[in-house]
């Protein structure tokens, strides 16, 4: 095990109808809020007025932020930050999932600096304080709900750029799993691959190889993820199966996984990052197309890890490593297949005359995320992989 | 999974030679510090002269405070809140395992306390706020460096009871694998099984069925320390075996693997607190007599979760669930037996006639607890299976 720092500050309420605790909650921080949401999804699924009743049962004065796009943007970000100053709010409150947390960061990081907003993303300013976060979730899927990071796309340069911060850690997050049972199929997919790719970044990227702890965590979340998914898809109310998903997928993301594993890297997020800013891909269908690629480029040189993630997630036992690597990763991908996020960029019509474009705005990321080993032929050699 | 609140908001600096740290950490909490620890341990280990060099390069005065017993008892926490106070320490200090950081848990409350400490451990008084903690870690057992819970005995009642209070996380606990590389076989074997209780209360007596994260975790766990335990007694400086215990006993009672599983008891700990308060019997030792004679006692009405045990960490598969509960829990003694923790009361010269005592005073415990299934008969079953 290599040396690290974990703490995690985020105090996480978990259960049937706990949406309704935001007002007390929320009061330890203020009286007056700004509430950051997405479009309409939140109102028709009941979420937006048990969160507004209950804030003003508690006597918390409400700003609304609404149409917080899926990859949020600059240029709303911005416009958020000035409501935030203008109206003098105390704290805020996310009502969403990734892409809504996220925002909220952002906002929340900004309207205590000095500085633009992008500058903190560009690496030009360092994040200093923030206001206090709360999170009502109702997409199992970033674990941004507890973790320190955010990505924001900035439309004008086409870069999306993501930051960490202590100071970005949600006071309180409240994860009440009926809040998710309007997520439609195409996005339970979608945010299954997420969460999974979250685990498996660090699990084939890290070297050290005493992480026994770490290695059996990621499996097994992978696992409970897979399970939880074909059950939701079987039964959109399965409230233990959408329970397991949205405790999986926290932990997937807020550092446990990748606590003492040494340095790893997010090269799937990394190009990923690059489709996302040039198209229109949803992030986790962006990742079930570039993960099993990567898998497959990475397994050429060193099979183990994935010839033991085959035999532990998926049972396929081979004594040639690279055999069960290559079943393992078939065994993932077909399984995306199944349960319908897209393992392919023609999904997106994006085709081989579009990858030099990607793989050069993936490049990029590459230089400022340190990944020194993902050169421009490099990325496209694993693009091509995603034809 | 059933509902739940999760925060342990602890801040854990994990590494080779990071005991130098605890210096630049207290800073933060101000300029004089108790130092609690126990006997001479530290100072043979050297972890002693680390602390109070880096303290002192820190600028922090240090208030000794030594002779903590294992199990602590109540007359020298006293004198130990009356020295904090006459000193105004700004924050405590325990460098040392399990006993010196309950003890310290104790001193840090009652400090800020107006009543007597044993009122809180006799539920009369409730913990309002405590000084700081920071914890050096120098045995990897208890758990007590990332929870909010202590135990203190009070030698003129002969009552060991326990307290937990959100105001009792240590700010700061520091991990340094190597500070427990002179721990004793016999020390590194109570403390495995020490872990290995606190992971499996739960999983055996919590009733929800939805618990696959969390089995998971419990199961992986358990074989991380027997792994690891195994690999300590073959070479005391395994530097990763060492690692694998401090982090998987942290991580089994800083209220993950409980989180979502319910209400659920700690049969095995009321037993081995009455043990430990009649007689000089460690912990650790304590809880390997106790814990697979109460398995036995369970799995006679409800195998089905030993049966799982078994094949989990032990590979053994029996059709007969009730028969594959015995195979595991005999599984699980000779293993204790092996490394060197007792299985029997008779090695702490406890016989028959010595149960009524100990079940009277694990009786009171039930009580309080709310264990009502543990009338005085159940519990002197329990303990005929230990002789």
């Amino acid at each position: 095990m290599q040396d690290f720092t974990f703490w995690n500050p985020t105090k996480i309420i978990f259960g049937k109808n706990t949406v309704k605790a935001i007002g007390s909650e929320a009061q330890a921080f203020g009286r007056k809020a700004l509430m950051v949401y997405g479009r309409s999804s939140i109102k028709r699924s009941g979420v937006y007025d048990q969160v507004v009743e209950s804030l003003k049962e508690a006597g918390i004065q409400i700003v609304e932020y609404a149409e917080v796009k899926s990859n949020p943007v600059l240029s709303h970000t911005r416009e958020g930050i000035e409501l935030a100053r203008r109206e003098g709010v105390e704290m805020i409150i996310a009502v969403g999932g990734g892409s809504v947390i996220d925002e909220s960061k952002s906002i929340a990081a900004a309207v205590k600096g000095q500085t633009d907003v992008w500058d903190y993303y560009a690496g030009s300013a360092t994040i200093r304080d923030a206001l206090p976060l709360l999170v009502v979730l109702t997409l199992a899927a970033t674990g941004s709900e507890m973790n320190s990071g955010a990505v924001l796309t900035n439309e004008d340069t086409l870069q999306k750029f993501n930051i960490g911060s202590p100071h970005l850690f949600p006071k309180v997050s409240i994860l009440d799993p009926t809040a998710t049972t309007t997520v439609p199929a195409r996005y339970v997919a979608y945010s299954a691959a997420d969460a999974i790719t979250h685990l498996l970044e660090g699990y084939f990227t890290g070297v050290d190889p005493e992480t026994f702890i770490q290695d059996r965590f990621v499996e097994s979340l992978v696992e409970a993820i897979m399970a939880s998914t074909a059950r939701i898809l079987n039964d959109p109310e399965d409230y233990e199966a959408r329970a397991a998903m949205m405790w999986a997928a926290t932990w997937a993301l807020n550092g446990f996984p990748t606590a003492g594993i040494g340095p790893h890297g997010f090269p799937n997020h990394m190009i990923e990052h690059s489709l996302s800013a040039l198209y229109d891909v949803p992030h986790g269908a962006g990742l079930s197309i570039v993960l099993p690629a990567w898998m497959s480029y990475a397994a050429r040189t060193a099979p183990a890890k994935y010839a033991r993630f085959a035999a532990k997630v998926f049972r396929i036992e081979d004594k040639d490593q690279a055999a069960a690597a290559e079943q393992g990763i078939a065994a993932l991908k077909g399984w995306f297949e199944r349960i319908g996020t897209p393992t392919r960029l023609a999904s997106f019509d994006i085709s081989e005359g579009d990858l030099d474009r990607i793989a050069e705005n993936a490049t990029m990321l590459a230089n400022k995320w340190g990944l020194t080993a993902y050169t421009k032929e490099v990325i496209a050699e694993v693009l091509r992989l995603c034809l």
